[in-house]
């Protein structure tokens, strides 16, 4: 399940790029606009060897490389070709500063883009960086709709790091159950677990065992040339910048390159002070660049791996393997490890943004689990989120008060009663389309706060994203998140800056943003079924100094009435 | 894959009505207004003994039967909780005179109803029969979203017929994969047919054999419940009125029971002179409602069956069968048989409306097969449906021109040169969204012609379903329609009225029907994979005359940016 990506350093005389050639990559001469056609479908792919339903955009699952330079207007012009199923796609990582609208967050910036339709998203790319894209409606992005964002700087400056290649990789997980049968599995009474992948994918590629009893023999060839192992062909003594991201439904991962050692040196667009890593811990809706040197023996391959180190598996095409068995990874549970990689992550020196050292307002948000009408969901502060049928940047900013729930949300004061370690009980729990509502301009620190689940001796990792900013990462702590002392040792001197970051199971992670950027944004849990299951909810800031709406967002719930 | 159902006629102390019971029968102090909620959604369901998903009405599937009488108001608040896909229910039989945006077309009446929407069909029952209503909207009435309309006479009035019990079943056919396997396989280069269906069910049910190869276990369980064969239970010597509808996706069937002859008294709403058969041939989109008389003896059990007559199966409930093996049904292919019974359908005397005697339009329209970029499609007089992204309805009562292919389609008048023996070519065939626009309150006759299709020697049925009319059904022929003689013998006297009729292999079906009902309706293949596949077109008429329309049904294509 887990070997999935080869490096190839024997002497080449040419340096093949195996992937990344879809778009070329800009030049001087370049426009500053770059324009893309998409057309969303349904195909049958077999990403894995499995043959199934998979989202394509252009044919392809991970669709097209966005290429540009910073400050580059893209515009992507998606075509809806699924037959009876709606689509939105959010660009994960860019803020959308004066382009709210544009965040592609179903039912939060925008109405659902139905079938036959062709939305036109618009935005900055205004930092260099890594970033990815992919559906943002209901559990869609366990279809296949993703693919990588590469910003490059402006031409005449360059990174505080060298290399001499660059190639986006995109992790991701692997069901073969429908997005479908996935959601009415998780909405079911009693209810049905994703599970388990059963192939954990590196740039859209990975090797299902196709002798795994119960699989028919016609679904699954392990000789299709849509599932041989991803090849990164490298030049002996070049450095290249691999720019990993994930987007795992579910799984953290660990990655890591047979004999290599890898240096951090970006994370989610914002240069990190460089450290080193035999094995990158990677949590879905995080990138890191890394760079390696092809330093190593080039009579011979290496591999490189993704996994979530539970099992090992052989390779499925050993005629092509390197000559050693896949490295197996930290144990999984070895929780330390990944919180000392994390704690490890700083801005770089000379590219440091302090934070600011105060805050206007600090929530705690208080993730449990519960059950709600007999449905199991995750509640924030006992509240599990339900997406409303208008999407908030219309409501509010058309003042349509009906539209939702106008009770704002807690501030998790009454936090301090609870046990993280006791079952969670929660009986009082709600759903709710509620959302906070905060002050423009002002400095807003976030506690998350992990808990016990359902199940005893059980506290899981929740990597939560933020649309719409990058946060500083103030601090991350074990146990119950103290008010009084934990502050005092957040990271006032150089946090680095992200969009997304993990709570460890027990633990507890602080982050502080500016609330500078007009519009309504989802925070939520990056886990595909966590945020289903209502693990997630949205700020709104600055709602009066939104531009007008394209009136393309509209069409679904209370906006169907509105003038043009 | 074929025994179903069985009727018991041992004695018994109470009428146990098996099916039926949602809804209360209507009774004379009820009111006119019948008011229903439902709610759609995916659930895992055994209809045949495997688990798959299926969209359920309130759970169910079929959904509630419309209860109704005659002039009553029909209303349906339908909530759309499918997750990322739209829905469109069309209320198949029934008129909508006066409430055209109520058909329930998704792109031709309405835009579709989006995930968290309700939709409120609202419509008036005007004649009493045997209606049914299904998904309209891509192939999602393959997903099991459909179910029974019956409307009963005024209180006071009586059928030309007398029965003791009233019962609804509705024949499918039933497929493994999913509607959007299906589609993707239809429009996929190369072409990849749907296949036969793995199970035929009455009113819901079947019996797949849980045993077959490649079947995984987990699936499928030949001891559930929901699966267990639909049972008839009646009282010797009691009279039934059997009201029979077929939805197939693909399959003509012949039902019967055995032992037991059926004498048809109405067909599609329409009581027709009545006449007994053994054997019902029925097409996706007819109903009929035939009598039988539990004479047989009582001490046993019999045999009910809806088949393709392709193959015999040993049922699966060996404990509860009755003593024989299950009556095998005529040959499919004998096709005389089955016109036969067609032509044999006749108005009942005393209630006969006569056809116009003559018309002012009259359209052939040459059914072929062809394929347009590489694409298997079915066309009418070469060009091929496409929807329109704006439905047709919105599109010409607000007069948005950019919409669709104003450009008429043609009336077919090129058809005398076409052999319709041979292998289909069409090199020039088109796809287009183009309608017809009928003279208001004209006389149109429609000649269906069928012809080869792109394999050698073959010829298909095809079943026509007309929206929003009941037509005359003129005549019927084999080979090619002659403009000059065949008109001659229509049937000018006591035809039948219905909404959807069959043209046999290399045979025409002419119709006839007054464009008397403002609005747009479409016209098109019964068989889900062939109207997918552009068999169908849509026809307008008197668009002047249709009313307000209401802001529910916009919201996609160019109705968004319109005025409320």
């Amino acid at each position: 399940m887990v070997e999935l990506c080869q490096i190839v350093t024997r002497l080449l005389s040419v340096c093949l790029l195996v992937v990344c050639l879809v778009i070329s990559v800009p030049s001087a001469e370049a426009s500053r606009v770059r324009h893309f056609k998409w057309e969303v479908k349904h195909e049958f792919k077999s990403p894995d060897c499995y043959n199934k339903l998979v989202i394509t955009i252009n044919g392809k699952s991970p669709g097209p490389t966005i290429l540009a330079q910073q400050n580059d207007t893209v515009i992507v012009e998606l075509k809806n070709s699924l037959e009876t199923e709606n689509v939105a796609i959010h660009w994960h990582g860019i803020r959308q500063i004066g382009s709210p609208w544009s965040d592609g967050t179903e039912g939060i910036t925008q109405c659902p883009i139905l079938p036959g339709d062709t939305f036109v998203y618009k935005f900055v790319v205004d930092r260099p960086g890594t970033y990815m894209y992919h559906a943002h409606y209901g559990m869609q992005r366990t279809g296949g709709l993703y693919g990588s964002i590469r910003v490059a700087l402006p031409d005449g400056e360059s990174e505080p790091f060298s290399y001499d290649y660059d190639r986006s990789i995109i992790l991701n997980d692997w069901y073969h159950k429908s997005t479908f049968e996935q959601a009415a599995g998780l909405s079911s009474i009693p209810f049905v677990w994703v599970g388990e992948p059963q192939s954990l994918l590196i740039q859209g590629k990975g090797q299902f065992d196709c002798s795994t009893p119960g699989i028919q023999a016609s679904l699954c060839n392990a000789t299709n040339p849509e599932c041989s192992p991803y090849v990164l062909r490298v030049i002996p003594g070049k450095t290249y910048r691999l720019r990993i991201g994930s987007l795992t439904a579910l799984a953290a991962l660990s990655f890591e390159i047979e004999g290599h050692n890898m240096t951090v040196v970006e994370a989610d667009g914002h240069y990190v002070e460089p450290f080193v890593v035999k094995n990158l811990f990677i949590y879905s809706g995080e990138t890191y660049s890394v760079l390696i040197k092809a330093d190593q023996d080039p009579s011979r391959n290496y591999w490189a791996s993704s996994k979530v180190p539970f099992s090992i598996t052989i390779p499925n095409h050993p005629k092509r393997s390197p000559p050693t068995v896949p490295p197996t990874g930290p144990l999984w549970n070895d929780v330390e490890a990944r919180v000392n990689q994390s704690v490890k992550i700083k801005a770089r020196q000379g590219y440091i943004l302090p934070p600011p050292q105060t805050s206007d307002r600090v929530i705690v948000m208080l993730n449990t689990q519960n059950t709600i009408n007999g449905h199991v969901r995750w509640s924030i502060n006992n509240v599990s989120f339900n997406f409303p049928h208008t999407p908030y940047l219309i409501a509010l900013k058309q003042n349509l008060k009906h539209a939702f729930n106008q009770n704002s949300l807690s501030d998790g004061n009454d936090f301090a009663n609870y046990d993280i370690y006791s079952v969670a009980n929660n009986t009082n729990a709600t759903s709710s389309d509620s959302i906070y509502r905060l002050k423009f301009n002002s400095t807003v620190d976030i506690v998350l706060q992990n808990a016990n689940t359902m199940t005893k001796n059980n506290s899981e990792t929740h990597p939560w994203h933020l649309h719409g900013h990058d946060f500083w990462v103030m601090g991350y702590g074990t146990g119950k998140f103290n008010m009084s002392t934990d502050p005092k040792k957040y990271n006032l001197v150089n946090p680095i800056m992200k969009n997304t970051v993990a709570v460890q199971p027990y633990g507890w992670t602080a982050l502080r943003f500016r609330a500078d950027n007009p519009g309504v944004w989802a925070f939520h849990c990056h886990i595909e079924s966590h945020f289903y299951m209502g693990m997630g909810l949205a700020f709104e800031e600055g709602i009066d100094k939104v531009g007008r709406l394209p009136s393309s967002i509209m069409g679904c719930g209370e906006t169907k009435s509105l003038p043009p």
